[in-house]
């Protein structure tokens, strides 16, 4: 199955309507008019406060990777009516577009573009599919994962849902994911392997069972491991899982490190006290207690209401399908194009939903922050080209409720989407993934606790500027206009 | 990034844990011990009457491709503490194992056996991860995607949620598993070319609005396809789009086939309605109405109330993330291993809970359906070995409720799990997707309308055999009695 085969190579995961669109393009000789397209969500994901983003990495190299092969052409002309001269167009075909966006761990949020591409418009419309699908993923369980490390505090965050990821990839992609949310390691070996993320695991109940009794699964486990974190639930936490593992750690002494105990069923908070105080009298006041089970924020949450003697915390199902929001939903618009007069014209999508009508137009946005203690203002949309930096007051106002405002003097604004590619090229340099993640958490640590929290957190601003917003009531008029003229 | 470049070598997709286990198997030579896992979920996904079992394909591509490469030891010696021997034993390490299962398109219940692994403890141990990661999002798919056949009669289908998938794999295997359980295309076209799947697009809101009008970019899609589907809500359904799309297709008569018209937005019960009449007044009455906007079984259900004039659906986010419930929830747990003696051992997983307390022994499911008429009359589960087909009568009992019963006499039984590897080697030929798809039809074909209703359908009888049964009460009795002995 090639899909496994040569999947560097994902040029057709995309969707059938681009490569139609591209076909209209090309022959109708518009395949390079000038186009611009931006990447945003319109909703924050679980109700949150921001959104941490994620995906570039794999988007590189997609992108580094785009090229039709025969094998791809010759599929083509099976299933469409394309022409020879089309095919011959994506044989030659090259991504020579400019990616600016967010970079990974950077804090996002809703309706502000968060990926931008330009380039010809045929190209732009090649890659929409694949771009949205990696970000949308990979975004939502970032975020998740640092709502996730918002409760546990400090302690030992370990992504263990490999078995229930939708497929291959979502396992790989979303622990790394989770790892820049704020997670300190993954079950998932080739997770490990490939980008870094410390692995973490000891043993399953089939261990246990195999040897027919804790006492000597832990003891053959101790055997052959240094650390050790012994599993108490297969038969009885209390009467045989705890005394069992105490015993093996007492006969081996110096010989292993009695890192912790797992517990994977059963009611948590009841448990872990009686466990703490069993290691505890036993004078293991070091070992850790690991829980496991259907575990997210809120449970998490819970357990620790309850005083749970749990220090770290092993999180599957809930955070790798993102359970309670599986999908982010960002979508990808065309904001400019080239016309037959080459004139880039900026475009908008209208809808009877004001909150569905698009910001026409390339734009950056500025990341707004107090220039004394560095905390966040909001975000500050402007269309390509304004630059408040070069301005000594910032007049801010929602972008639906313009009384909603505030005039900020003392600021710094430093652009969100940077050069990922330029012409085709690939201008940015991936940073290490401790350093993707190290750049999450300072960013967390920029933003206010009142955005932070993990219940009702205000909204943190997202506005136009007054040049971006005036552009977008002019061009709705314009359409309202045009449209009432064409049936007249 | 290698996931990427060599990923049909998933064999370090698997948890650390699997790994330590081995290890410790290896260096207590008990890694050959012979040892039999089963693959089952406790709850209906969605509280579905049936699921659509999918994953297969994937699952025998992994199984062939396992293998550590020197790579792979190279990481582990890093980052775990195994000798130079065991990193010789994964060196030369080898599948082995007999895998029985399920086919793509059997139905498949909860709490039996849809997969079994038997083999080397250690070769069992090390595939756990991958098997479930594939069996549960894809027969969660699968399900998924009959619901909503089932919801839309003979309507056409089309999966067109790449975009919202979680990463690259569910994409394509998602659409794949989808197209099993009942749909009739894909927007994905390298899923298009690796599966055979019909690709189904058109053109998107970006083609009307770098024309700057529906017109004029209609025209330009009709003069450069043969089938033509046309957008309508970019600027306006009824005031532009409609009356544009006549107004081309008059203009292009034969040149095109008028096949649709797709609405994304608005009031898809409205718009439907005044679209048809707009249609059909224009003499287009054969012209069919494609609708796509976050639909699932619910949304779609509640059109047909309404009497959408809608005639055929694109579904995207809901069916492919399996919205309402993204994980299956699938686990593989031990139920028969070699003991030092020799001897095979049953395993059984108490819980405090009736409902988790798993069923001890290597097992057999038999689809029991009337003679006659060959309609289902449930599941049948045996230890391996029993053969029903050589009763004249059965009795079959509910293994919670066991006085909810009933005796079949003039029954056919056929074996659920079927050999897929024999000792390493693939026995099973898969079937082209057509037939797989087929075989759902056909195997839903054999269920009492009561278990495919989409609210709260009848529960299918899962029972076991009174010799399964029994098995299972002595084991519980004797664990218990166990860690009582061993406390005193």
């Amino acid at each position: 199955m090639s899909t496994l085969r040569d999947p560097d190579n994902l040029t057709l995961h995309t969707d059938d309507y681009e490569i139609n669109m591209m076909a209209t393009y090309f022959e109708k000789h518009m395949q390079n008019r000038h186009a611009v397209f931006e990447v945003f969500f319109r909703d924050m994901p679980f109700g949150n406060g921001y959104a941490v983003f994620a995906g570039l990495k794999h988007i590189i190299e997609y992108i580094n990777h785009i090229h039709f092969t025969e094998d791809d052409i010759n599929y083509l002309k099976s299933v469409g009516d394309y022409s020879d001269e089309f095919l011959d167009y994506l044989r030659n075909f090259k991504f020579t577009g400019t990616v600016r966006s967010a970079v990974e761990g950077d804090l996002v949020y809703n309706n502000e573009p968060i990926v931008q591409v330009e380039g010809t418009i045929a190209e732009c419309q090649l890659v929409e599919t694949a771009i949205l699908n990696m970000v949308n993923y990979q975004t939502l369980i970032a975020t998740k994962a640092a709502r996730i490390r918002m409760i546990a505090g400090d302690d030992p965050l370990m992504e263990f849902g490999s078995r229930r990821a939708q497929e291959v990839s979502a396992a790989l992609w979303g622990t790394r994911a989770a790892y820049i949310g704020g997670f300190n390691a993954t079950s998932n070996v080739l997770a490990g392997k490939e980008f870094g993320i410390p692995v973490s695991g000891t043993m399953a109940h089939s261990l246990i069972e195999s040897f027919g009794n804790d006492y000597d699964a832990f003891m053959a486990y101790a055997q052959t491991h240094k650390n050790c974190t012994f599993l108490l639930d297969t038969f009885d936490t209390i009467k045989s899982g705890v005394p069992n593992a105490i015993k093996v750690a007492k006969k081996m002494g110096n010989k292993i490190n009695f890192e912790g105990v797992r517990i994977d069923s059963g009611d948590m908070a009841y448990l872990s006290k009686r466990v703490r105080e069993m290691l505890d009298d036993a004078g293991f006041k070091d070992v850790k207690i690991v829980a496991s089970n259907d575990l997210d924020e809120y449970t998490i949450s819970s357990l620790k209401m309850q005083n749970a003697k749990i220090d770290s915390w092993g999180v599957g199902t809930k955070l790798i399908t993102a359970f309670d929001q599986p999908a982010l939903g960002a979508v990808y618009k065309l904001v400019s194009v080239e016309d037959e007069q080459g004139h880039m014209v900026d475009t908008i999508k209208l809808s009877n939903n004001a909150e569905k009508v698009s910001t026409p137009g390339k734009k950056q946005v500025w990341r707004i922050t107090e220039k004394d203690d560095g905390k966040s203002e909001g975000d500050y949309i402007t269309l390509a080209g304004e630059d408040p930096q070069e301005q000594s007051s910032l007049f801010m106002f929602h972008p639906h409720f313009t009384y909603i405002n505030k005039t900020i003097k003392n600021f710094n604004a430093k652009p969100l989407l940077k050069d990922i590619f330029k012409d085709g090229k690939q201008v940015y340099s991936l940073p290490s993934l401790e350093e993707t993640k190290q750049h999450a958490k300072d960013s967390l640590g920029a933003l206010w606790p009142e955005y932070k929290r993990q219940l009702n957190p205000q909204d943190y601003p997202v506005d136009l500027s007054k040049k971006a917003w005036d552009h977008k009531m002019n061009l709705i008029n314009q359409i309202h206009n045009g449209v009432e003229q064409k049936l007249e």
